[in-house]
């Protein structure tokens, strides 16, 4: 572990200590942006449009009547909502409180919803009225919940068997619009999310008011979000999903106006709020940039105020920036970030070097997930735990370390860090010698051949590219001599007809010779997670029976 | 006082602690912009040219020289140099090994060099050839320092009386390039720098890695400096003087490419440069950019590259924004900053209410100071401490806080925070309700001269020590060249007499050279106030014309 022994030099600093608090940010836009405004899009289709002004007045508010009901600091406080101006309000009230605020993912199952809830020990939830439902059928499961209270007023309220209910606008309603934001030490938690992985049980990550802050800074800087006053951004990263990117902090630390789309994510919605709304900048994850540019095509739409949108949870297909960038002049930046991130990691943006490279280069490296943001410190490591070199070839295992990576799970006592206080991603990645890291697989999916990694991810795109195949998927299977070998799965568009061989002789003038793979199976399907990955757990259960194994 | 009392939550958060260190951003450039250039124009005309990669190299080779001699965790070690890069390398070293870098500003007075060197107890001091003269003559006096390190190579050591003096280049040679850098609380501090101010002895500004990194982060930002690796930064102002606003921190934090202009600041020297460089962006006093717009029109030059300009030191006049814009497409950007605040407090960056007005209300918020940048707490106050509104009109005494704002000067006991934790800047400013700061009275009366200060008082001290001077009062008057100069005025004893001449001789004795008024005229009266204080209102009224002003 790094940075446990620290010096004292018994000589203090001639500058204020001043700890963060989230709080200030708020206070800051309201100060010096206060007429800028907060734009939602609610689940009704209406837009609500308030100011950073009001916003702070609420969020004030909002800590009081948090207090007035007794929750202390420390307290966890959770929400279950979509991404509109209550729920940042939320966000603010409660970490500024001192308390911390648990954001839960509608998108769990509800066994993963009722464990996290308890887990967390969350004493008052806030739920949009869209997942009461949710909330009423395990309500008698999550003991620790003394107060259900629903982001309406009391006139929407709806009818709910919640036992114990209030509507947002009658929690708040005769608090004082003054409140003394908590003064912490910055380190501090303020919010709480968890991750649902792929096996076990979700595991919580504890931010801090430092933590967010200091990710607030790098990544709304030039050469990460690029956020200023002039700035208008469409938030459609869920508050719920990787702490919204940071962006419920960055737009309002820059001053830049913040529009909050609701649950509608389709191309329409989506395209409705940024033309009308003059928006500049958004961040989402492909699936929604695939349905905008599929509405804007049909509908033969243009968005001229546009200028950038970032792209991250999957690498973004170059047919995608190359469309965006000729058909609407808008950049799209790969980003790089998981929930033990805060969530950023990288942002892929040029270098001098970059833009001398021809065109095609350039869109190699635009296909990269990026440079480490500062204030990340970033390697790659083999098995042995030993660093490998910035080459842009050699692949290891990606490691992160930082004032904004987990350093343990919330109420979970693994070590997590390796003995120089590396987060290991899992990820395998490769980075370059501008420092431009791309990930080439997950480490699980990696196929182990020989001592030599196949990605699984490149053979499944190098399988893409045959006209006849729709769908690829490559798993490895366990092999005698060679520890793994891949398998490839080849779902093929209809009409076609191809065989193994064709597809080796194929696959042979895009891959290294040794990575083709002996066995190849045709198929019907290929089974999808429900975020539409594939399902290799399925198809390992599938296709390695257990004397494989 | 704010933030004293913290409340402690009991519960950790899950982030990593990770001590800031000054250090982690030259290992973060090395790393992500390793081939990316730092480029020093040197005192002899050439010019040397390596990269981040090479000034890691020797910074580490720097930090071992240190702790090789004994230089301990705390100890102040002076530089009295110019911008290039072996004084770059000596911030990193000093700093990143746990020592203090105190920079020295070389156009104080012998009498206040001898001063801060000893309130410092600097051990050892970097100086640049062409400052030995000034050490030769003081070195008796300051017995604190043990060892003078001459910034050149072993043939370029110039003859000197110093006695012990050794050059950069054997001092770090044969050191290794592998250090570790101290793992620090990161409140530690890092670098001091002396404000010499309006009266007294010059005080002591204690930075801290923290206050130097936050600061980094805040004023790279898109609405502040905007560095991105895109950027090619001329950092004109100089690295002794207010923290060179933090460029040696925020350009390699974002990998721009980095040039330094050594002590040739006139306009042929810096349009050379920037020329030659394709700089994008520097930052300067007015009287640089005076120089260098008198040379582009006398010699009929364009700077295609160049991007945006930051003015700060002084008011900007709107003439040179216009010009600058007009003639030359560049931008002139307002900033306000003091020793005291790192520097920087406001940027002036337009907001979309500022663009959405005609050309001619647009330049008069161009001339503003602009807006506080995130972490900048900013308020005016009048003479009872209550706090005024920002309306544009209302003139209060500007106070700020934060966390690179000082908490109290080196080895001084003063308050200098009233009871909210706010420092009163001495300058007295309006607020608009955009949150554009303007200074309308100058900190008192400091005469500020070609981006350097003249103390208006000391000056007159400094006349009534002549036997025949009753009173004397100095005002600033305005200059083409140096922004203002001073205007003593001389009351003289009953039947003395004196020319001008004679007080020119007499006060060369007794200050700078630079501060010699070149006008000066008697007077039978000098109008005072009630409380018996000059009254420079009226002598103001009285001298200035308004065509001056």
């Amino acid at each position: 572990m790094v940075n446990l022994e620290v010096k004292n030099t018994n000589m203090s600093s001639g500058m204020q200590a001043f700890p963060m608090n989230l709080a200030s940010i708020l206070e800051h836009a309201a100060r010096f942006h206060g007429d800028q405004e907060i734009v939602s899009r609610l689940a009704s289709g209406g837009v609500h449009r308030y100011t950073y002004s009001d916003a702070l007045t609420r969020s004030r508010q909002l800590a009081n009547a948090l207090q007035s009901y007794g929750i202390e600091v420390g307290d966890r406080v959770a929400t279950l909502a979509w991404n509109e101006y209550r729920h940042l309000e939320a966000w603010y009230g409660i970490a500024g409180q001192g308390a911390i605020c648990h954001t839960v993912n509608p998108r769990l199952f509800p066994d993963q919803i009722r464990f996290i809830i308890n887990h967390a020990s969350d004493r008052l939830i806030f739920v949009d009225p869209s997942f009461i439902g949710l909330l009423e059928e395990i309500q008698d499961e999550i003991p620790s919940i003394e107060l259900f209270v629903v982001l309406s007023d009391k006139a929407q309220f709806p009818v709910t068997t919640l036992k114990n209910a209030i509507d947002y606008e009658s929690f708040i309603a005769d608090q004082s619009d003054v409140f003394s934001w908590a003064e912490l030490d910055e380190e501090s938690p303020s919010s709480l999310c968890y991750t649902s992985g792929t096996t076990g049980d979700p595991k919580g990550v504890l931010y801090s008011h430092r933590s967010n802050l200091l990710m607030a800074y790098a990544s709304s800087s030039a050469d990460a979000f690029n956020l200023s006053a002039l700035s208008t951004v469409l938030m459609v990263v869920p508050m719920f999903h990787a702490n919204s990117w940071g962006l419920v902090y960055s737009a309002p630390m820059t001053g830049a106006k913040l529009v909050l789309p609701g649950p509608h994510l389709d191309g329409a919605s989506v395209y409705d709020l940024v033309s009308s709304e003059n928006v500049t900048f958004s961040a989402a994850v492909p699936t929604v940039w695939s349905m905008l540019l599929e509405h804007m095509t049909t509908n033969n739409l243009k968005l001229p105020d546009l200028k950038e949108v970032v792209i991250g949870g999957s690498a973004v297909p170059k047919a995608m920036i190359v469309r965006f960038k000729q058909d609407y002049g808008v950049d799209v930046l790969q980003a790089w970030g998981m929930t033990e991130l805060s969530p950023l990691g990288t942002l892929n943006r040029p270098k001098p070097a970059t833009l001398k490279l021809d065109a095609d280069a350039q869109l190699k490296v635009a296909a990269k997930q990026g440079r480490a943001i500062f204030g990340v410190q970033m390697c790659i490591k083999d098995d042995d735990g030993l660093e490998l070199p910035f080459d842009g070839k050699t692949s290891g295992r990606l490691m992160v370390r930082g004032p904004w990576v987990v350093k343990s799970y919330f109420r979970n006592d693994s070590v997590i860090l390796d003995g120089d206080g590396w987060f290991d991603t899992g990820d395998i990645a490769t980075i370059d010698s501008d420092g431009f890291m791309q990930i080439t697989d997950r480490a699980k999916d990696i196929i182990k051949s020989g001592g030599e990694w196949i990605s699984s991810v490149d053979l499944e795109n190098a399988a893409i590219g045959h006209p006849d195949v729709r769908q690829a998927a490559v798993i490895g299977v366990p092999h005698p001599k060679w520890e793994e070998r891949p398998l490839l799965l080849v779902k093929l568009k209809d009409g076609a007809s191809l065989d193994a061989q064709l597809i080796k002789e194929y696959l042979s003038g895009e891959v290294a010779k040794w990575w083709i793979p002996e066995d190849i199976r045709f198929v019907s399907e290929i089974p999808l997670t429900a975020t539409g990955k594939i399902d290799k757990k399925v198809l390992r259960s599938q296709f390695i029976t257990s004397s494989d194994a």
